[in-house]
């Protein structure tokens, strides 16, 4: 059966198949922050023609409902159905989690390294056909010839020796053979063919990022993207993790994101006319709990006092124990973790953002679904994971959302009035408050003596924007079908966050014997760095009261990071090189860290003389 | 639902399987040559009580069917069924096949090593348990133990790492790594759990045979054997490669083998108690196609010329991959082949005869459903395959069956009235003629005067047995309900049988510059040895004409070898230098092995003064 689509397109979708898997099916991305449960309101399609059932309405209004406008993911058509995509549900994680451009990229890979050096080499071998005076093995007939070039000892697997024949004959017996190191084969392939092809991929909690690389030139080929659809079981690592230790639940989340890779791997790939068989290497870059899933390791030791991954620097084992869709024989390479809360991607992060070169004091942190903060140089290097919570990505918080559609992002308090003004992504009615949000929220609400520097509303105020809500006193940003307000309660778990964000940055310098000021550059990578007002968050004391010009965004360094593993075996050594050097602190069990969180529970801290922009703010006020 | 057995055990049956299956289950093998076709009539039961249905009575007299007598193959009980198993339908490879014994064993593996080092080697390592202090991940923390030992750059595999936290902690910490050569680790277990098994396995064409073994001693703890159900696909390699080459056919040729092996395992695990995670490497024996297909490699290249393996030494891979059920992380051994139809079986036949150790130049010759030879001592070694069909099992001959229940297996004919007498195994009614009979039938219808030296009946001597059959003339050695005969046809068949192994070890002796008489010892391998009576061997001009002493049988020389190599790696060692160091004859393009053949296409030969004992028998008729 088809779908077909107002711009005319038509898309198959199988018996009993939802629109929402279809159009993920064919590359077409709806925001889903339930995972398809049917619960966040958001996969919104408009039905013109054609009969269906649907399961749910949740979140549409009887207006909408009668308009043909349904959820993708509860919405199964009975017969062929015409369907409107809507701008506001199309997923656009490109432009919130700021991808590196291609041009940067090149800039950044040649900066580093520039010689492309793929993970997977080969030697081209001219095999003499067989005969019957001529009779070996064709296994025994490769090593003779690569035993003339010097190349002894190789290791042959049971899938490289599957297709061995095959493709020695469909060769006309002259072949390149694919080999990791000389070391090990991998696959062969016609020496006419010299297509190749790698894959970086960023599996984050939230969204999954992959990059297609073409080894001819390290050009970017094409990028995809979504979301992580190990949502469904929990929005944190930890959630995903008990989910893990359920009964064939690790095995679930592990099928989950290699299919939601596959889908994106065979987009590109159709789109670009790649036969996947020629796509013959992966970098994988991810936290160390997506790390242990994606492999299919229990990661339930990760959670346990004292929190011991079963594996930091992962072996190099193949596409096909991966699940992924590309040749099978493929060497996946997973960016090295340092700890159970630091994983690959803030070691991919840190050699994207070349900290791990300069002489300077740098500070790179990653607030993302988790919090992790590195600080070091070309010597040293320190980190910690913060466990600020997923609170900037909406969780925990009463009207909080992620940076999508309908979220407010930025806000102005009239400092006479107190009347709030906002913008909203997608310039339509508010749904939420999404991270950045919050943080001018909050640093608003200080600066018009809102709220106190604990972070209570200032009861005497002349407004009637507070007022006393289900979970007690919040503040009303807008009113219309649904309010969307700040409580105090929210406000104590963004206070929380931001205390553990700080504490641990001044807790790693304090550690190695130097002051904030120490710190000549701050990257801040990660989706929400790029919608962060550098001010705002000084403000509220969750980044150092450091002059604007130190602070660099750098967006997603995961997959940059990935991407130059894929393309260099310098920048892999590398990666290895800074997981090996840093130290890490577990904060959690650190009396100092009590000590510096208790005193960072304050806006913007207990000791104002850390923040003197922030005082001169306050006393202006 | 359960079989009641006569003997009072009862059995599970799955809904819809039928009896054949479930007894194959529980280690109840009753005869069955055409692979539960229900076809050749053999695997008769008697069925007591309850209600079954039967698709198939093939060759079931309807007195036997009106007592309840089915075929096992073709019957599924309808409900809670009592059976009792015959005698007559009981498979007893064990007889037929005569496998080394216990004692035996033990003495070969003493004379030729002694010395027990398995595959697989173990190290004790003590981990410090992890804290906070010291929180590196479980994989760093045995490699940096293993460092300490002096052993590095270990290979880790995925299946390695799955399973590798749980084991460290249930072991206290305290744990024997199991590695390979400390290249490879292959699995974790508890230092206080000892038991250590190995499992050695003869793929035959035919017949599949395990024996499990104690490390700790070399001890045979108990030997297990079954058809080869890939019988249903073809008797003969050429047709299982062919079947193989069908869609599906190869991953169902190998699915079909593995469960015959796993059947085998879990009646012996079972029986002795030993977990089958114990059974930590495994040795396998198998001609060159019966080893492409258990690792399911395509032996397509085998059957066209040139008649080249994918691999003649096989990698060491895991037995996950192979699919047994013993530890899936276990190291699986090949035996080496030499070309597409020498095999791991001859190489291992050679290793358990001794003959690469002895200055004495020695015949080995293994006829079983394939004939192959091999020629040579301590500083050389020629082999060839014989192509000499499986007419001795029985194909191609009329009457012609294995040597099983009701197969006259030996003969003599009156030379005075042409009147046959004839021994038959189990001393029941005749139902067909097996090799040995065959050989035993042409030597004394040769010395009796009822054939010439072509092959042809003599049609002027006076008797009645010589009759004119649907095939042409045709000797009546029983008459009975249904008549057991020789026709000149069958005849034809074994003469050319005769002729091609003849005339392979002929052209193999003369090819190093050696004559017959230069051999001084014959080693007769294979289950079809067993019976063959030398004497008669050596009238029909299969066997050169030597003295009888230099004669010698040795059984199942493929798995006696699987047995010595799962033991010792010196004799991996001596097995890989065997395989090597042969040099293999392509006889079927081969003008003189025509010349040879043609010549041998006579009783006994054209020239009869090779054969001086027969002709003295022949002059003396």
């Amino acid at each position: 059966m088809n779908i077909k689509l107002a711009t005319g397109e038509e898309i198959s979708i199988a018996e009993g198949e939802n629109i929402l898997s279809a159009l993920k099916r064919h590359g077409k991305y709806l925001i889903s922050s339930c995972g398809g449960k049917g619960t966040c309101g958001k996969c919104r399609v408009k039905v013109l023609s054609g009969k269906y059932r649907t399961a749910k309405a949740g979140k549409i209004s009887k207006g909408d409902r009668d308009k043909g406008i349904v959820l993708a993911c509860q919405t199964v058509p009975e017969q062929e159905i015409s369907v409107e995509l809507l701008e506001s549900s199309r997923l656009v994680i490109g432009d919130k989690i700021a991808l590196s451009k291609s041009k940067d990229l090149a800039e950044l890979f040649k900066s580093l390294d520039g010689k492309i050096s793929p993970i997977v080499n080969k030697v081209s071998v001219k095999l003499p056909p067989p005969s019957i005076e001529d009779h070996i093995s064709d296994l025994e007939r490769l090593k003779r010839e690569l035993n003339t070039k010097g190349m002894t000892g190789m290791r042959f697997s049971h899938g490289f020796v599957l297709s061995m024949a095959d493709s020695m004959r469909s060769s006309g017996w002259d072949i390149d053979l694919a080999h990791v190191n000389g070391a090990e084969a991998i696959f062969i392939t016609d020496r006419r063919d010299t297509s190749r092809y790698g894959l970086a991929v960023d599996i984050g909690t939230t969204t999954i990022v992959v990059y297609l690389i073409d080894f001819s030139d390290g050009r970017l080929v094409d990028v995809g993207m979504t979301y992580n659809s190990q949502i469904r079981h929990g929005d944190d690592v930890i959630t995903r993790i008990i989910y893990a230790t359920e009964r064939g639940g690790l095995n679930e989340l592990r099928d989950v994101v290699a299919e939601d890779i596959n889908n994106l791997i065979r987009t590109i790939t159709e789109k670009h006319k790649i036969k996947p068989g020629h796509v013959e290497s992966a970098v994988v870059s991810g936290n160390t709990t997506m790390s242990h899933i994606f492999w299919g390791i229990d990661p339930r030791y990760i959670r346990e006092e004292p929190y011991i991954p079963a594996v930091n620097f992962f072996p190099l084992w193949k596409a096909g124990t991966a699940r992924l869709n590309i040749n099978k024989q493929a060497p996946v390479y997973t960016l090295p973790c340092v700890a159970s809360y630091v994983g690959g991607d803030i070691v991919s992060g840190v050699l994207a953002s070349r900290m791990h070169r300069s002489s300077e004091i740098a500070l790179f942190m990653d607030i993302g679904t988790n919090g992790e903060i590195a600080v070091g140089n070309n010597e040293w290097l320190m980190t910690a994971a913060c466990s600020a919570g997923p609170c900037f990505e909406g969780s925990g918080i009463k009207h909080g959302m992620r940076a999508t559609e309908g979220a407010i992002e930025a806000i102005k308090i009239a400092p006479d009035t107190f009347e709030p003004s906002f913008s909203v992504i997608g310039n339509t009615t508010p749904t939420g408050i999404c991270g950045s949000g919050m943080i001018d929220a909050i640093s608003e609400m200080l600066l018009t003596g809102v709220i106190d520097q604990r972070g209570k509303f200032v009861r005497d105020i002349k407004t009637d924007r507070i007022q006393e809500g289900d979970e007690g006193p919040e503040f009303v940003f807008c009113r219309g079908e649904k309010d969307v307000v700040l409580t105090e309660v929210d406000i104590e778990n963004v206070l929380r966050a931001k205390a553990a964000i700080y504490a641990g940055i001044s807790l790693l310098i304090k550690e190695v014997g130097f002051t904030l000021d120490s710190i000549e550059r701050i990257y801040v990578a990660g989706g929400f760095g790029n919608y962060l007002n550098v001010d705002k968050a000084i403000i509220l004391g969750m980044l150092p009261d450091l002059p604007k010009e130190k602070f660099m965004f750098l967006g997603n360094t995961s997959i940059a990071g990935a991407y130059l593993c894929l393309l260099s075996e310098k920048l892999r050594k590398e990666a290895e090189d800074i997981a090996h050097k840093m130290t890490y602190m577990e904060l959690s069990v650190s009396r100092n860290f009590m000590d510096e969180y208790m005193s960072a529970l304050f806006l913007p801290h207990t000791d104002i003389g850390l923040f003197p922009t922030v005082e001169k703010l306050l006393k202006a006020r």
